[in-house]
């Protein structure tokens, strides 16, 4: 018996509704079928509409195949707005809201002939305090935050695709929680119109799927650029391993996949070197979280002064901590920032990309967390492209992988490496 | 007589307000009796809420006097979300849009004590197709744009202060055509959630008054930084002209102002040199214009693809322009922003801040369109703080000015030379 339609990736699938060999309807059965099945545990959906999906899917099935995600499902991360589903931002205050229009994103990918099925569960204005999404690989683990529900739901095969975005460490903590691809581009790459800002110089929006391959595809046909989609290396790749300035935070199970993927790139024949960063470099953790703070104290000032009462703890002791950073203190760290990104192509040297811890180690056994973000600040404020690969299995069997992380604007080569890293380390 | 209230610049008024000398009220009504003389000649406002402003001026005359803006009435470009008012974004796409939250800054500036008199009239998503607003100081010319309305109101003294928005020049131009003060801060100093997006590298909240000591008041309360409202300078500020690479594009009546702001200078005993650009920085014009362009496709996606008939010719010529931008295009030109952004500091030299043109003149006698934005983009691609200063009128009567433009991120010192250089010249 073949593999059920909502089990294959998004290549396979993008290839047979090209040649008609299977329907968008059947597709989108198929992945809601799963979805009627799993959902009670996973909880990856904050909405679901599988009739405007289903009917999305009929008129592509009977038009002509023009896009790149012609026919294929997809989850919207509830921080997008959809014009034709309601959008909360993970917060109470937004229960009823329907926005009027698309997010730019997800306009752009039903342009491309991609189907919404619904929206998928963030954290709290993708800050820290979880929504109800579980982890489908051991439902009393956290799936990582804040883009949840995208992870779980991508993971456990309810779709091939689903949009995340991160501040700190939003798409790749939870596809490394989850056991999936994760793609942060590199800084400004995706248009953010119509995705609830929390932080102007960190909000980056990524794409969550099952394969390198995968993650190409639905970033080629979101931005439009299209040599993203050219995935062969010819050469080997210079990669370098960095063990960043958060290396204490590692435990065990991040070690070991990182020693893991040092000897797999040794039997394949690589030297395998180390990328230190400069020691200035470690001042950018707390930059970040203090830039985050601060930007979130003034996006979202209207639920703060008008909505208080209806934000959690944890944000309002966020939104307290961001509001005792001055000014100043704002304008330094910004600088710190700026010169550094400056300075990261230097420090890049010869290297076209490393091999980083994406998150402390497996997904923690709680619900009432997301995990530390630890591992994604960095680059996020330096703007870097980032994929994670899980090729690796923690103590208890749950998954853990390392992030590729490209140089400023290489996202092409960053997608290209992954991919061949991919093959290396599985 | 004494002046009418709505004459009256607005830190004359918070302090009247301040010691109650005066109440909101009658200051909401002294505006709201002007506007209703004035409005069917000027066509400011998109929306007026005489009613929710006069409600909310009592409040605040009840209520104990905590923010900077306290009683202050304010017009709201109609780009920005108000959870009380709707906001159109000013297409016919968004007729019936009531948002359910306000703009950040909107939200901070309420929190400060102002009144939100309606919403001012922006162009079309705030490009270059007009709306119905006309230029106070003579009804057949334009007021510019985007922040059309915004301008005209402060101009017309129907309100002491206005906000408005500039990708390319929507602040500084309708400034200079309207002959008021306009500042446009650094990027990325003032948050822009809830303004709706055109192009994430260049967008720049700003503010509009009659008076530098107005618009720092404004800034201040807006941002919370009150180091702002310093403007006392003890020295002699170190002042250049710069001419700019878009010189050719002046006309006699900017050229006048030139020379008339290096013989003031040089009256009061200053040596008068240039600020000359470097020639890669000749390339930034055609830069912002095609970032702004690139952008611009992303960020109205929505409305490109689902609502392309309610679009204007002039919006989607722009919009096609903007389609032949490829993705490799768009980053070298990027890429040259990058660079200039890091080498603009060292080509300031010893200068505190350059006086450059604002527009190209007077506002053109047309209501067809809203001048020519040349003298704005490459500062805004820039980043640096820009202040329109109206101290000069044209051959035919109408103001004329020029723009203090400051180093990176130095907004405090770009303001106070301003007031400094605003008695100077006037």
């Amino acid at each position: 018996m073949p593999a059920p339609l909502n089990k294959l990736d998004a290549n396979t699938l993008a290839k047979k509704l090209a040649t008609r060999e299977i329907t968008s309807e059947q597709l989108v059965r198929a992945c809601l079928d799963w979805i009627n099945e799993r959902e009670a545990d996973v909880q990856a959906w904050a909405h679901l509409a599988p009739d405007s999906a289903l009917k999305r899917a009929q008129e592509l099935d009977r038009g002509p195949v023009t896009g790149l995600l012609h026919g294929l499902p997809v989850g919207v991360k509830d921080l997008f707005d959809t014009a034709d589903m309601p959008t909360t931002y993970g917060s109470s205050i937004y229960r009823s809201l329907q926005p009027v229009a698309d997010a730019s994103i997800v306009a752009l990918c039903r342009a491309q002939g991609a189907v919404m099925m619904g929206k998928t569960v963030t954290t709290e204005f993708a800050t820290f305090t979880p929504g109800k999404t579980r982890n489908p690989h051991r439902l009393t683990h956290t799936p990582g935050g804040s883009s949840s529900g995208s992870a779980a739901a991508v993971a456990d095969h309810m779709v091939p695709l689903a949009f995340a975005s991160q501040t700190a460490a939003s798409v790749i903590r939870p596809a490394a929680f989850c056991g999936i691809v994760g793609y942060k581009p590199s800084f400004g790459l995706v248009n953010r119109s119509g995705v609830k800002p929390l932080s102007d110089s960190l909000d980056t929006v990524g794409f969550l799927a099952r394969s390198v391959d995968d993650v190409a595809l639905f970033a080629a046909a979101a931005t439009g650029d299209r040599s993203l989609l050219q995935l062969e290396t010819s050469l080997s790749p210079r990669i370098a391993l960095c063990h960043t300035h958060e290396w204490p935070y590692a435990d065990q199970d991040t070690q070991h996949a990182m020693e893991h993927a040092a000897l797999m790139l040794a039997k394949a024949g690589h030297r395998v070197r180390e990328m230190t960063l400069p020691e200035s470099f470690a001042g950018l953790l707390q930059a970040q979280k203090e830039i985050m703070g601060f930007d979130l104290v003034r996006s979202l000032a209207y639920e703060r002064l008008e909505h208080a009462i209806e934000l959690s703890t944890g944000l309002r002791e966020l939104l307290e901590l961001g509001q005792q950073i001055s000014h100043d203190q704002h304008r330094a760290n910004l600088q710190l920032a700026y010169s550094a990104r400056a300075a990261v192509s230097t420090a890049f040297g010869e290297y076209e990309v490393v091999l980083a811890p994406s998150a402390v180690g497996e997904a923690p056994a709680t619900l009432t967390q997301t995990g530390d973000p630890v591992f994604g600040r960095v680059w996020t404020l330096l703007g870097l492209p980032c994929v994670h690969l899980p090729f690796y299995r923690g103590s208890s069997g749950m998954p853990v992988g390392l992030q590729v992380v490209g140089r400023p604007g290489e996202d092409k080569v960053a997608l290209r490496v992954a991919a061949w890293l991919m093959r290396q380390l599985s």
